[in-house]
C-alpha cells in the first residue's frame, strides 16, 4: 500500500545529497545543492518548452536522451544560467567535468539544473569550489535531502520535499518496500527573474529506463503542467527522476500491476510537489484550485480548469476574497472549448460546505458571509459540472497579491 | 489627406448623441449614453469570442448580423447584463422597444450595450426613463459625443475619443468632406468585474454594409485584438460601426481607392482608441508596445509581441523601472512560433535613443542609467528583430501595478 514516509530525495536507497553556500550570488546562505547515488542510475526527465532553453537544460535533455542514465545532479539557484551563449555552454561541461572526477564516475553521467537571473555568467571557479565542499559532506540522512532542498530556493517561502514507501514483488517472491521522493523548487527569486520550476526525483526502483521515462511523461501532464502561478514558462524547467534499483525488486520490464504501482507513487510525490508549489507562488496567500468534471473530453476539462486559475482577475478576486463569480464563468467562456452556458454549474466548495455560484444561465442569490468564511480558507476550491460527459481535470495556481507586484517590479540588485 | 479632428461619435454628419445619470449603479455621475442617426445607417460589428455571451451582445449580434441596418445605440455602465439569463434577453427588448417607441423607429434597428459586474438584473424602469431623458438632450455639438464617451467609463481614468476627416469623390465630379469618429471604454470597473471593451464608431460615409462589415473586420485584428490588459476576454466586448451616407461621397459599392481611404481613417481612429485604452489598463503608470519585425509570417510576428505584452514579469518589470531584458527574451520562447535564440536581437526603444538588450545569443552589458530613463518614459517600447523575413507586428498593453490588484481585489460593493 502507498504511504507517505518523511524525507525527500534521500528517501530511497543509495542516495545521498549534499549543500554549500558557494557565494554564487547570495551572500550567507546555502545556493549549491548536489545529489549523488552510488550506483549509476536509469534516467529520465522532462524540459521547458521553451524556444530559448537554458545551457543546463540543453546540456541534461542531451544527456537524458542519449545516454539515458546518470548518476549525480549539481544545482545552482541564484543565476540561471540562460541566454549566456557558448560560454554558458562551457560552463556546463566544466562543471560536468569537474564533477565526474572528484566523484569518480564519466562525464555523461553528471546531471545540472541552475535557476536564477537570466543572462549573467556564473564563475567557474565558484561551482567547481561549492562542488569540491559538498563532495566531502554527501550524506544518506533525511536532513541532507532536506538541506538540500532547501539550497536550491530562490522567492519560495517553504521548502518542497515528499516522499512515498510502497511494495514490489521480490525476484524471487515476497515482497520488498521501494522508496520515492524527490525536491523541487517554485515560484520565483529574491532577485526577481522567471519563475522557475526545478525538480528532482530519486528511487531505489528497478525499473526499465523507457518505464522510467514514460511514468514521468504520464504523470507531468496531471501534476506539474496543471499549476500556473503567472503563466510565464521559464527557460529553465526541469525535472529529472533517477532510479538506482537497489530496492531489490524484481526490475520492471513491461507494463503490469508492478509498472502501475511505481506510477501511482510517482503521481502522487509529483502532484503534492506541484500543488505545494502553486500555494507556495510568490507572493501567493490562497492555494486555488479549479476542478472542471462531466466534461466532453480531459483535454477540454484541463482547459477550462488552467483558464480558470490563469486568470489574473481571479486571481486577484481570491485575495480580495471576493465572490465575484462572473469571473470564473468569463475565464471559463474564453477558454476555447465549447459548451452551452445555460446548462453548466459553478460552485464555490468549502471545506464543509459548497456555494452555488451559478446554474440555469444565471448567477444564483447566495450567503455572502458564507462564500467569505469559505473563501478566507487557505485552498480556496472552485469547480465546475459541464454536464457534458464524464471526463475531469483539476489546476492548481495561487492568488494575485500586492507582493507578487513587490518581489516583480523590485530592481535586479 | 487623412487629418485627426476633434470629437468622437458626433463629428460625423447627422450624428446626435446623449447622456444622463440613470443610477444603474452609480450616483451622482452619468451611466448612460445614447446615439442616434436622423437616418438609418448601414451597421457593422465584431464581437466577444468569449462562449458566455452578454444579452447586450447576443441582441446586437442578431442585429447585426440579420438586419444589417441601426439607428440607435443605448448603453449603460454599472451592470453588464451578463449570466441573466432569460431575464436579461426581456431587458434587451424591453429598452429596444421603449427606444424605438420614443425615437419614431424599428425596433430592430436599436444596438444595445452594457458594461459592469456580472450577474445582477438591470431594473427595465431605470433604463427606460434614462431613454426618455436622453431623447430630449440629443445634440449634435462636440460637448455631447465628449460626455456620452465618459458616461460609458467605469474604471477608465480618462474617456476616449478620436476622430478624422478625409476626402472622397463627390457623385458628379469634385470632392467632399467625409468624417468617422468613435468613443470607446476600457479597462475596468470601479467595483471590479471583467475589463470590459466597448467602442461606438459613426461616420457619414456613403458605404455598402458588406464593405463597411469588411472594413471593420479587416482593421480590428491590428488595432483592438493587439492590446492586453490582463489577458481576461470580456463577455461584452462589443465595438460597432454605423454609416448614414450624409457626407454625400459616391457611395462606395466596390474595393478601390475610395474603400482604401476609408479603410486608412477607420484604422487611424481604431489604433487610437485601442493604444489609448492600453495605456489606460487598470492601475496603469505606463503603456507599454512590442514591436516584432523581420518575422517569418505576420501571424507568428503577432503571437510573438501579443506574448510580450502579456506577460505578468514583462509588466511588472515596466511598473519597477526594472532592465531585467531576459524575461522579454523569455516570453518570446514560449509564445510558440519557431525561431532561433542565437539570431534575434532584443532592443529598448527610447525617443531618442536605443538600448540593445541582447543579441548574438547572449543578454547584453548595457547602461543601467540609460535603459532607467528610458524605462521612465510614459510609453515604453520594446522591439525584437528576428532576421527570419519582412513581417512585423506591434501590440499594446500596459504595466501590472499595486492599483490593479488593488482595483480588482477590492469587494464589489
Amino acid at each position: 500500500m502507498l504511504r507517505k514516509i518523511k524525507g525527500g530525495v534521500t528517501a530511497a536507497k543509495g542516495f545521498t545529497a549534499a549543500c554549500c553556500a558557494a557565494g554564487i550570488k547570495y551572500r550567507g546562505r546555502t545556493d549549491m545543492a548536489m545529489l549523488f547515488s552510488d550506483r549509476p542510475c536509469a534516467a529520465a526527465g522532462t524540459f521547458t518548452t521553451n524556444r530559448v532553453k537554458a545551457a543546463p537544460v540543453v546540456w541534461d535533455m542531451d544527456i537524458v536522451y542519449n545516454e539515458k542514465a546518470a548518476q549525480a545532479v549539481v544545482v545552482n539557484a541564484g543565476i540561471a544560467n540562460a541566454a549566456t551563449g557558448p560560454e554558458g555552454m562551457r560552463l556546463c561541461e566544466g562543471t560536468a567535468a569537474f564533477t565526474a572526477e572528484a566523484l569518480g564516475i564519466p562525464v555523461r553521467r553528471v546531471l545540472l539544473g541552475s535557476t536564477g537571473v537570466i543572462g549573467p555568467q556564473i564563475p567557474l571557479d565558484r561551482i567547481t569550489a561549492g562542488v569540491a565542499m559538498m563532495k566531502e559532506t554527501l550524506s544518506a540522512s533525511e536532513e541532507a535531502g532536506t538541506a538540500a532542498s532547501r539550497a536550491i530556493m530562490t522567492t519560495d517561502t517553504v521548502n518542497k520535499e515528499f516522499a512515498v514507501a510502497f511494495e514490489l514483488p521480490a525476484p524471487e517472491g515476497g515482497e520488498v518496500t521501494v522508496r520515492l521522493g524527490g525536491m523541487s523548487k517554485g515560484s520565483g527569486m529574491i532577485h526577481p527573474n522567471m519563475c522557475t520550476m526545478l525538480g528532482y526525483l530519486t528511487t531505489d526502483c528497478a525499473i526499465d529506463q523507457a518505464l522510467l521515462q514514460k511514468a514521468l511523461s504520464s504523470v507531468v501532464p496531471d501534476t506539474f503542467n496543471m499549476i500556473t502561478v503567472d503563466g510565464d514558462t521559464s527557460t529553465n524547467d526541469t525535472l529529472l527522476l533517477l532510479a538506482n534499483g537497489e530496492a531489490g525488486n524484481a526490475p520492471i520490464t513491461a507494463e503490469g500491476p508492478a509498472y502501475e504501482a511505481f506510477r501511482e507513487a510517482l503521481f502522487s510525490v509529483c502532484r503534492d510537489l506541484a500543488v505545494t508549489m502553486a500555494g507556495d507562488g510568490e507572493g501567493a496567500t490562497h492555494l486555488v484550485e479549479m476542478r472542471v468534471y462531466n466534461a466532453d473530453t480531459v483535454e477540454n476539462a484541463k482547459t477550462l480548469a488552467k483558464s480558470v486559475v490563469g486568470s489574473s482577475l481571479v486571481k486577484a478576486m481570491v485575495y480580495g476574497r471576493d465572490a465575484n463569480c462572473g469571473r470564473i464563468l468569463c475565464a471559463l467562456g474564453y477558454a476555447g472549448p465549447d459548451f452551452d452556458p445555460a446548462k453548466i454549474e459553478v460552485f464555490l466548495d468549502g471545506e464543509k460546505e459548497r456555494v452555488t455560484f451559478y446554474t440555469d444561465g444565471c448567477v444564483q442569490p447566495f450567503d455572502e458571509d458564507r462564500a467569505l468564511a469559505i473563501l478566507s480558507e487557505k485552498a480556496v476550491r472552485f469547480s465546475c459540472d459541464m454536464h457534458m460527459g464524464s471526463a475531469e481535470a483539476t489546476a492548481w495556481g495561487c492568488d494575485l497579491t500586492y507582493d507578487y507586484v513587490k518581489i516583480n517590479g523590485d530592481y535586479r540588485s
